[in-house]
């Protein structure tokens, strides 16, 4: 497995509005962004460009997400391929392939959805996903009771800096939190793909036995999209939050879902689009 | 086709150092997310979330970056599906399928390299991307002797918000902006997924008989991943620059593929990763 960042020579650049540019060789650290094929029962799934680490949590929560596996019992084994595993020699070992055994009598209906979404002549539509989604299992969010104070989710997007160590570094990764009701650190993931982040967790989260997630929050730097809301949901964590907006379809799921959603997570201020009774005001 | 933007009702919540949090409903602008479908003579391709409007382009886009084409005489025709081509009478029409003809002759070669990067036994890592994209067409680019002025380049952030009508209304969009060596503006696309913004406007290029687009610099909201170097090398884009950080892959892949590939671009300063070159320095 490499590293999550390297080094790299640059040339810094800054203009003068009174002269020509200045310019020196320095050195910067870059977040590392490989590929990560998943492969199920010796069937390949899918291929997303990750950073490096964690990457069996990135399999599991990525098969969480597609709704293949609910229980850590559902996988019998993740392995990261090697050159002797994958039958080649010749080139260095990467860790690039994680390689996914389902339980006996766990059916590989991996990309089943995905498949639907991407194939179905008409039902490529939002209406369609979104009905889609809220017939699987963690959908029944709503009955999560948990409330959440509005001071502790103002105070996590700070956590989440803190935490974020690669970021520090290289300035150039997306992270996930989840995080207690009452504010407490649960686990943080940092990735060049917000949802490999999230996947991260939820796959953390499904081997140590956690899952559902209720009574957490989950927080996002950037944007919520349709597809965080989704992993959101079937990890069946209550409330979703994100440093900048929400999209049209992330808040329709939210809605349908019973899913807090909350953007604009900034300063003092944040705003509520879905689940607002979650929030104590 | 449905809107870019929808309207919102929210309950925006202020915590208070000395008091309970306020709270008030107010109305909220989204920026629409939806799934497009692209289907290639008959059998579907991929489904990608984005921002409805300029499907047409982002279709065609998106087949350039695939390699799947590279001029406009390679597509017979690009239609948007409606109820009545979808044989479906029963939904609304949201237009969330393009339907690409190729012509006479052009085979579907379509996800040739997606699929050899997703299924291959090994083939899954950085090298073999690499190697694999640069055995493509456009990566000819070091043959491109186009030189940026780093002042100009520093003009272009705030050229590029000016022109960014939806994120205004929303705060929820990334864009991508193409500018001549001089700096003016060439096309500005947004959308809830960077690199759907680059394909829209790389696809705008096809179609208007542009491609390749030497001489140009493509500026991106956010980060450079490697998706978005491999898109601005196949449409033959010799500076492809970020606000924000690249990744090791972007770097690598821009490096091989003759690529001046600026990051950081804020304010009066940035960094250069591949390709210093091209800078005016």
């Amino acid at each position: 497995m490499s590293g999550r960042t390297t080094r790299q020579r640059v040339l810094r650049v800054t203009i003068s509005p009174d002269g020509p540019p200045e310019s020196s060789a320095q050195a910067d650290f870059l977040a590392a962004e490989e590929p990560l094929g998943i492969r199920v029962d010796g069937t390949a799934l899918t291929m997303t460009m990750r950073t490096p680490g964690d990457d069996i949590e990135l399999a599991a929560g990525f098969l969480v997400s597609e709704a293949v596996v609910r229980s850590p019992d559902d996988i019998a084994e993740i392995k990261l391929c090697d050159g002797t595993s994958c039958g080649h020699g010749d080139h260095e070992d990467l860790g690039n392939i994680a390689d996914v055994s389902l339980a006996p009598g766990v059916p590989v209906t991996a990309g089943a959805r995905r498949n639907f979404m991407t194939t179905s002549a008409c039902g490529v539509c939002g209406k369609a996903s979104i009905e889609d989604i809220c017939v699987l299992p963690h959908a029944a969010l709503a009955e999560d009771q948990t409330r959440f104070s509005p001071a502790v989710l103002a105070s996590l997007p700070n956590r989440l800096r803190e935490e974020q160590r690669v970021f520090s570094r290289t300035g150039g990764l997306h992270a996930a939190g989840l995080f207690t009701a009452t504010g407490e650190v649960v686990a943080v993931r940092e990735d060049v793909g917000r949802h490999n982040a999230v996947d991260k967790i939820v796959g953390w989260a499904l081997l140590s036995g956690r899952l559902p997630l209720s009574g957490c929050a989950l927080l996002v730097s950037g944007r919520a999209s349709f597809e965080l809301v989704q992993k959101a949901v079937l990890a069946g964590i209550p409330l979703l939050a994100a440093v900048s907006a929400p999209s049209s379809l992330a808040v329709s799921l939210a809605e349908q879902a019973g899913l807090t959603l909350v953007g604009f997570l900034r300063g003092p201020s944040m705003n509520v689009y879905a689940g607002a009774e979650r929030l104590i005001t």
